[in-house]
């Protein structure tokens, strides 16, 4: 069924900081050779685990060079690399040593039979939108940047409040206070989010959540924007707070500054087997139908 | 402002079974008159208040004749009337003699001085999705409709569960046990499926919530799904489980009868005055931004 | 450890309607034999089992004479029983040939060697409260009974929410609007009262949770009441309401009819084997420390 | 009704930095004296507004000569006082100036007339049980309080979950990774604990309740303790996790800390008016029989 090569010029990435992990990458090289493809592993994979591979790349350079990138390791691994990749359009597939994430949803063992046809073009290809965030302070952009998950606006360790001015294409929409504010795209939603009380977002929906945290008033519920919409979040009052987008942290806010999201012009391309569906993954992940309570 | 008179025959739609308004809606009927309009009265209002404005007539005499609705009364009412008018493009306009509803959002004190400008083209549309709506049992389709807000699929009085079986575009999602399951649109988002535990969608959102009620599974949570998607709900076991199409309910339901809900080709189109937001209602509604727990 | 017998009149309950369970109880029977146990068979277990153990009783019968009751089943088997065994203070044990339950905590498989000490003396009991309900209507009692679970009154299939005035110890707390209310006892947070969005009671806590379903009101939370309170729900408003306890129904109610709920006098005696503990059984039911997300 | 004197010496508690109250408190300090009492200012109080009554005394002279506080302010000023008064046993009652709180229930205006019968005798008294917590490490208690609401152990402004272990009187409960967990009494129960999903308590239940805070296990829901087991939270892993005990905060916890929580050998005594009643507060609070959505 599979025909020729689709994918020569393949990325690897491993998790960060996972010595240990050569032996698993060596084996996904040698598969990849075997099917003709060239193989440049990640910067900061290579510090890790050594010479692998044909050539070794940092994010700018797998974006221009490579035609796929291949990630192994859990949804976190791929929320550091999707979110860097994305400018480059560079489709991505996960695998999962152990657990399958939301994302990445290959396993490992037997990684073989499934990217086999997938490198030869026989796969399922998903969009997922993409957060794009500043935090700006008297009229300019002190920090830029691109979320895959979520962005939040918390307090810090402090056992206060933080009360924050919410708007959407500059429509007020509440002054809440609360623990603090998430704003997640559908990939997000499985995440903190979905922690949080907010709902599951099919990736189809052209929309953000916005999740208060343990809200002060009881009917600040989630709610539903388009992703179209511009949303600005301004620090009213709160000591130490923070934001988050993903893993990225900017510890100074200041009361004042705002904290305003986009759509991005670029989204995350995730390449799945045929027969992929993302409810089977969802039934999975949250145990449903196993005829149990939790 | 305004200039020309955009909308000639209009037509006028009270509370039903409310004896007792005749007064209300001479008031509105003298308004209309003097701003130089023909006013249709809905029968069924006709009934109840007797002779008034210039013509009589139902749905379809409205659908076919009139260029715009004004519906006095509350959500219940908008309810009612906009899900049969909708296939006829008749925008609306809600006005509320109680307390301001989700979308008849015109205080009935004063509507002259918000009407007039509308009349003239002075106002904001706002086009809503409905929900298209069947029963099939043996391949026949036994019921079929629109509904403005949600279709429900839920247990009778007996103490025990309904298991429904759900799929999305033909793939399985779950088995879920629980009171009940709710499919909204964004304008049904703020009604049942707010007390069952649902976010707010932005009408703009396109999709549908569905909520289980009181689901067994704990991890069973809305799940916010593309309105271009088709939704099939399988009756798996019940005792006297009926289905509900906003007030429309479908009570003689077996097992192994689908629910199938799709967006209908029609919208609800209302229309609001400038300056209208949708946040400044879910705000007023949701009593946000009162400095209270609740 | 083990000693001298301690209950020597042993009842044994099946499943109701439980055909097909004679070889199963049948095991039992022949083990209580060998520990010199008399074995009566409770009376709608011997319709669907036949003849087994030395006598067969009703349940008036079984607490007239027997010293402990093995029941065989699920955790409904012990709702039916144990609510009806509990006037008579006979102490149970429950079998559970599949997945363990809440209460019915020893599997089957190897069930000798745990009930072995249990039938010498070997055991923890723990005492769980139940609730004594009535249905009042114009100053007589219509319905009174024991429920081990909850007492619900919720509305029919028509898609309208009933209006409940709450009162405890004579004083107003609210009406509501909603699904429906559930008085739970601690041993019933673990059911129904939990998919609506309760909290857990150790059975240890002295009071009952109320938790409204799917309430109108976003600030109607449960509220954990002193179980030495008197509460009264009167039916204010609804189409078709019904009222539960545990699994027995009562369908006929009118508005103005109060479910009035007090603790009873009797009590539920469970005994464990040494070393059960209320805190395994809960991380078990509901999958803690799984390391997965639900 | 009123009859002789009950309380003759009087203290007289303001909120915490409000300057420019001297007017208010100097009015209540008339009123007892106009009653036959003598006033004592607490002296962080006295701080603020100069000098006011009779003398000024600090929290433990207020203990050992006092029959009565009045707390005039918030329930964050009597969340401040109760706590440090409660071992000496002197009963509180709370004056608020703007929005009546759950337990600072007597309006500032027309005070006298409420207060005057109840320096007389003509009162109802409540006790709420308080919260006694420790920080230990290597097992020595570094640090040891009373708290009225709640216990707090939770992450600080870093983007990561806290693991805690759990256990109760010496059982492993549950490790659990959330943003944090409650321990809140009664009392806090319409507090922060309200705000993260839980329970309200009646103040009646001896117990309390703990409240995961965003947990990442859907299923990890509030549980309901008996007040008199012993609660230990081990801090499992986290980054700058800090533990707070109402307002008071423990910020460089270890992992291995351990916060044990147990009832307090005191009591926080509330006096109130008679015909006060803990459901008409709960109900005003939370804005139930409003006929509102929220």
């Amino acid at each position: 069924m599979a025909g020729a090569l689709c994918f020569e010029r393949v990325a690897l990435v491993g998790k960060p900081n996972a010595a240990g992990s050569g032996a698993t990458l060596a084996r996904v090289v040698d598969f990849l050779h075997a099917q003709g493809c060239e193989v440049t592993l990640e910067h900061d994979t290579a510090q890790h685990v050594g010479a692998l591979g044909d050539r070794v790349a940092d994010v700018a350079g797998i974006g221009a060079h490579c035609q796929l990138a291949l990630v192994v390791g859990g949804d976190g691994t791929m929320l550091g690399i999707g979110r860097r990749l994305a400018p480059w359009g560079v489709p991505l597939i996960g695998i999962n040593q152990g657990r399958l994430g939301f994302i990445t949803d290959i396993p490992f063992d037997g990684f073989e039979a499934v990217l086999r046809p997938m490198l030869c073009g026989a796969y399922l290809e998903e969009r997922r939108a993409l957060l794009q965030a500043g935090v700006w302070r008297d009229g300019h952009c002190e920090f830029d940047t691109i979320a895959m998950n979520d962005v939040v606006v918390n307090r810090g360790g402090a056992p206060s409040m933080v009360e924050l001015r919410v708007e959407v294409d500059g429509h007020f929409v509440a002054n809440m206070r609360a623990d603090g504010l998430i704003i997640a795209s559908p990939t997000g939603s499985t995440a903190y989010a979905l922690s949080a009380g907010g709902p599951l977002l099919h990736p189809a929906i052209d929309g953000w959540v916005m999740v208060p945290i343990a809200p002060h008033t009881l009917s600040n519920r989630p709610v539903v924007l388009p992703a179209s919409s511009t949303i600005a979040i301004e620090v009213v009052a709160a000591r130490d707070p923070s934001a988050h987008f993903d893993m990225q942290t900017f510890t100074s806010l200041l009361e004042g500054d705002r904290i305003v999201v986009r759509r991005s012009q670029h989204v995350l391309r995730l390449l799945h087997p045929l027969g992929w569906n993302y409810f089977d993954t969802l039934r999975g992940k949250l145990h449903w139908n196993e005829g149990v309570v939790a």
